[in-house]
């Protein structure tokens, strides 16, 4: 739509697209609203509507997935958890946390860690998605309480993981940010749930998952109506023995010009082993990265999961103190963003 | 447990294991009865419980999996689907049907044909995964009454997909046999809520897991206590590009030698080509496939998912005339079975 | 070309193209010649091209492949080893023996047993590759000696590997067919100079190539003017870490529609353990496989290389026991085939 | 052997574990020289060793690996072509040219532009593999004639592919550095023939090598002698179709940590996508790569081979003007090296 389009006209556009028996979404931008039109034969009534008033121009788009395109919506979208901004114009946020919370101490004291060390967001599972039936699956309900306590106490806002729709309304009135984990990148009905909400979303990348099915992923939450997607790389699997999975840095700059969502990097999963952690995460802030999730444990070696993809509080002090260069020599805005909260 | 033990003496280890904090799942056999004993300090125990009445050995599983490991159950399973049966000692079956539910014509015809055609069960999907949120995701409830009509036509009993917890209930009362999907091999939310009922479960292979990762899927069901598990091969997802997928054949053998569990083929998903699927069907035969799951449309250029890879009704008619002869060459009990309904 | 067309009007063709600055390579076949003709402008003279006399019809390859494609040569190949057919028309041919020549006793005792059982050829490595400097690399030039008395012992022609350009003349001397591993599937220097000769060349498929990859990697070999090529697939390298490499079923039914080569299943390296070999080799028969390449042992446990996926005698000969019966399911010539050498 | 170790010490130790039956290779470093010992029967002499005259003491390795272990090696490696250093102590080296040489102009200029831009080193291929055989496969000769004339105009030293050990002599007499490609990784003859030289030498990962292949392919080379190895990340296979490859950002600061050897990084390759080659090429330097090396054409839309990766003289200079800052904010030396020739 023409930047000076009324609601009138963009309302006319989206009712003459229904009665074509296509569907339209509008996608309010900065400067002027765009409208998704999704449907076999959108092609053929391009003529149609191009008259309509208010009409700027009619856009073929020709990947897959729409609402997170750039050419559907060329300016970056900043998603903001309780006030902090990430995105492209906006300073490096960290997410960092234990893997899982296992108790009020071991979180509070976590929690305290990474925000003094300059994360932004603390990151924790209650609920955790576990390979075996025989390990450990998270606290649930007791685990959402514990990070509200953390939250509390250290002034961080919290992203957690859902991992059924079930669950949604709960852990989203517990937490300031749902993530939906690599396995569920494809919970079809899960992302149809947390599209219902406003809530942000970090969805995680799938294991073998391309690109194109992340973003067509992401595409469910957004056809839904919720606009706050953040997307995070976090390894694939490859045949390599020596590294849990293969941190993919060329995701980095392929999402951020395929799309205009923001684009986290996690380290932790996308490696498996701690003394790769601060390289690789460098390495996705210089490649263009909004943001990283990092996992941090006060005793690695004695977590219930993924104790050795951890950092101590030192390791992770240290890696922070070396964020600024990295990030400053990309460009990025300075100054590590602080939580909104007082 | 000895051949000759008693319930109460199996009563007593299994209050017993109880006792000592770990967890015991009583799993009977053809002969005798073994007891599942899972947690970190089990193997301290060990001797304590060698010595209590009716105990047989103490056999220490080296595998992640219990369950599911013939390890632990050496005898073949097998599981029955409105009176088929399905596993080692069985004639191959063959599970045939539109990948989608499209419309009722379209799905009593193909259960009648591939029913002439020797197929024991009808496949079709009324809720689908689909990739991207604007492709066509199932008709729903009324494809789960579409399914039953072709039932009642065609005499075959059905199989289906579940996608989300919420649909378990509903599903199951309508098909004789649930279906997880590869994108959905680890929905740990999924596997809890199928593993209530004792309704039959196909799972199939995720497009990155491994066979651990498969077999430990498969444990989330037993677990719960349903051991009417089938276990599904579908092809991996690999950089080859002419096909869709790659048919892990080393599968087949290396599941039958790892688990009592059934093992099937779908060598349709598993390569994505029509022209290839009878020959990778009979090549899993051979190697060792209890039984098969083949994608059959009356007009598979109109088909709305995945036609591609269905078979026309000639073709599969073709095919079943070829499955005779590798099944008895490799030792098959003569005979396809029928299926039981009237 | 016409079936009628006469030697001269095949030359007058080839000449015309070559002033038309492309390639032109006749390709004799059972009824009739096909002409090869490669080069960025070949579509535009097609028309001029049509109008000679003896030509038949310009067909328009769309696969990067020429010779080896099935397009341009629509009737299978047959290449024979020292007499031994392997071929779409001939019975299934195994090959079998050590993985690397380490004595004479071992091979000569191995060539009798696996000719014994049936095999129709002795396969063993005197130059080996291998991924570490300290490991063993094969016997070299001894080696050869070994392998040739082996073959006056057993009757059965030898197929051993090259590893180099420099080598090729003298492996080519002392055996009947070369052999291009999986690792110099792409060096090119070594297809070259196997392309020189007129002796058979089993090519072995990489471990990460594609099936598009390997039939250009043959295209080098027949573009020399080498015809007898044998494709053989190994298994692909994947992220599965029960199995060595993931044996690729899928690519035998789509080499044999793709190109008119016969095509070898290796069931040895396509699985790593000597347990999945024989199911996997029944499943590449059973998939339409021209040929089998299987690793016997006298003493697997005792090999000084990949003894865990090499079958004893006994193992092999029940093996062999079974294959007649699946070969014959799939419409194979009956009996195994014999070694042409009295 | 310690720090004071006569050389006649260090003779006696070698002489010695070569009575043993075992091979001894000395490792001079910058301290203190280190004997690495090889063979089945190494541990069991250890004892008798660890008591000869300036011996210091007796390191087990645990990696296949040896001579490029940082457990044998602990001091990074400074590896020097016609004088520019490359190494962890050293700036970040840029390796720029075309992928293939394809006229005078081409590569003088080029080499021009990429030297005015702040490359240190001429990269350009003379001999060029190639997936088909009706594709460039490079100059040869003459394109070697063509690199000495824009190592002359430009004064930068040249890095070539050599492909068969007949050539190495050749390029080897034209060039400062060889490279050997991603195809050829494991073509043990030509790593045993580059290890004859004391030339340097770029070893590319192969697409589907595990990072321990790569160190074993490099320890072919250093057991012959040579020690100038320098390692070369170029991206993997994988499954995602929207690059060509996936650039292994773990293998940065895995390969730094596990060997001494330089670390260089190819972006072009990496990605196949020139849009991708700067955020990649920056990802690198973060995570602690010691160079680069990156693809740079006139005209990239026509070039003869993979004219999509490369970079026009503008982005490279544009690139070029980023990449202080990075290696600035992770702590390498100030200032780009610059060639050592007058």
């Amino acid at each position: 739509m023409r930047a000076a389009a009324t609601p009138d006209e963009i309302d006319a556009v989206v009712r003459r697209i229904g009665e074509l028996g296509l569907t339209a979404i509008p996608l309010p931008g900065a400067e002027r609203t765009a409208i998704g039109t999704f449907g076999v034969a959108a092609r053929e009534h391009a003529d149609q509507l191009e008259s309509l008033p208010g009409v700027a121009e009619i856009v073929h788009v020709s990947r897959p997935f729409k609402l997170s395109s750039r050419e559907v919506q060329p300016a970056d979208t900043t998603v903001r958890i309780a006030g902090v901004p990430i995105g492209a114009r906006s300073p490096v946020v960290v997410m960092a946390g234990p893997c899982s919370v296992e108790t009020r101490e071991q979180t509070v004291e976590t929690a305290r860690a990474v925000g003094r060390a300059g994360a932004a967001i603390l990151r924790g599972g209650a609920y955790k998605p576990s390979t075996s039936p025989y390990h450990f699956r998270g606290l649930g309900v007791p685990g959402l309480e514990i990070l509200a306590a953390a939250r509390d106490a250290s002034g961080l806002p919290v992203v957690t993981e859902v991992l059924t729709p079930a669950d949604v309304g709960i852990v989203a009135d517990a937490a300031d940010c749902l993530q939906i984990g690599a396995r569920n990148m494809q919970n079809f009905s899960l992302l149809d749930a947390v599209g219902e909400l406003r809530c942000p979303v970090v969805l995680k990348r799938g294991m073998a998952a391309t690109i194109e099915e992340l973003l067509l992923s992401a595409e469910y939450i957004l056809a839904k109506g919720n606009p706050n997607v953040i997307l995070c790389e976090r390894g694939i699997r490859t045949f390599e023995r020596y590294t849990r999975n293969t941190f993919d840095i060329n995701a980095i700059p392929l999402l951020k010009r395929l799309s205009h969502l923001p684009v986290l990097a996690d380290p932790s999963h996308g490696t498996g082993k701690w003394y790769l952690v601060a390289a690789v995460a460098l390495a996705a802030v210089a490649a263009g990265a909004d943001g990283l999730m990092i996992e941090v444990h006060p005793t690695p070696d004695h977590a219930l999961k993924d104790g050795f993809q951890s950092l101590t509080f030192e390791n992770f002090a240290g890696f922070m103190a070396l964020l600024p260069a990295v990030a400053a020599a990309v460009g990025r805005p300075a100054g590590l963003p602080v939580a909104a909260r007082p």
